[in-house]
């Protein structure tokens, strides 16, 4: 999952060369596959380095612990879920079809990087304020978006934070069903519709 | 969490007396708080034994391990979910109101009993086929309400799937962030209005 420049800054040391910042890119994904695979207890360092073909010590030059390195990856793909979001909402568009274009790209990163819902559901265990974190700031953006919506009149004006995590959930769930468990059955772009129809009218019967 | 009889038929040996009955019931009480509190690698089986004021042996009449009352726990709480949801569902009201008052149910007992989101997330590991049971069978419940709706005809005729795994995420999202997370700082009846409403009439603003 290269999303560019590791957003490890809080818990990694940060690379000074473009070397170390490859191989801090190669521990990290490793680290997505390993911990994606065998879970944060299984997981050893030592597979973690095989994986990314990098010396153990260079494992130590970033990271002190596999504690540490697990931290570093949490935020990394929320970093991740960010980036993914902010290139679907990079051209204007209606508040409703910028909702549409985010869960559509949201749905692709997660079929694509199946591990990232393994990866930050054991957040809630191994790195509760990560796991915490990811979904404020998460939620958080959603609510940004709905009140520059509702700043354009496109949306309700009374939209607040609960609106924005019935989003995010609504969202979340549509991923693990379709993305992460459903192997393709539905197409991203049908299960974003569903959902964006569902944020445009409801679900009450047309009266 | 008193829920009647355990729900546990698949995993735990049954009680032929009531006293084996309420044994059984102590056992999964002090396995919630057990489990809940120091999650399932750090919990023991004389930690839940201890809780529950009986005896080891006790634990053995019923359950062969810490995975197997793990396993039995997982599926009684995904039935007090559903118990608590169909004791809200009792009267008859149109489809809206009834996802209201399944929310606000839900919402409450989420808020009593704060251990049931860790312990259904930590089976994502533990025991991932009671995971993905406990959602497709909340998520078919909720299916089964929006096209009881639908034939009433005060729902939309379209509904499908993924509108009911839509709406089971904002649930787990709101029960989360204001029934786990939020100590109260929305009642129940209000994050639940709010919910309600995004499925009455969605977020677009009125035209």
């Amino acid at each position: 999952m290269d999303t560019g420049t590791p957003a490890a800054a809080d818990t990694a040391k940060q690379p000074r060369t473009e070397r170390g910042r490859r191989t801090l890119r190669k521990l990290l994904d490793a680290a997505a596959v390993e911990f994606g695979e065998r879970g944060f207890h299984e997981a050893s360092i030592s597979g973690i380095t095989a994986r990314a073909g990098t010396a153990l010590g260079s494992f130590y030059t970033y990271f002190e612990s596999k504690e540490a390195i697990f931290q570093a990856l949490v935020r990394d793909m929320s970093e991740a879920v960010k980036v993914a979001a902010r290139e679907a909402l990079a051209e204007p568009a209606p508040a409703l079809e910028r909702e549409r274009a985010a869960l559509t790209a949201f749905l692709r990163f997660a079929a694509e990087h199946k591990e990232v819902y393994r990866i930050i559901d054991e957040a809630e265990f191994v790195d509760p304020e990560s796991y915490r974190q990811h979904y404020e700031t998460t939620g958080a953006r959603i609510l940004d978006r709905l009140r520059e919506g509702a700043r354009k009149g496109e949306l309700r004006a009374d939209l607040e934070e609960a609106h924005a995590w019935a989003i995010m959930g609504m969202n979340v769930f549509l991923g693990l069903r379709y993305a992460v468990w459903g192997e393709g059955d539905l197409p991203a772009e049908h299960v974003a519709a569903i959902a964006g129809d569902l944020l445009a009218k409801g679900i009450a019967a047309d009266r």
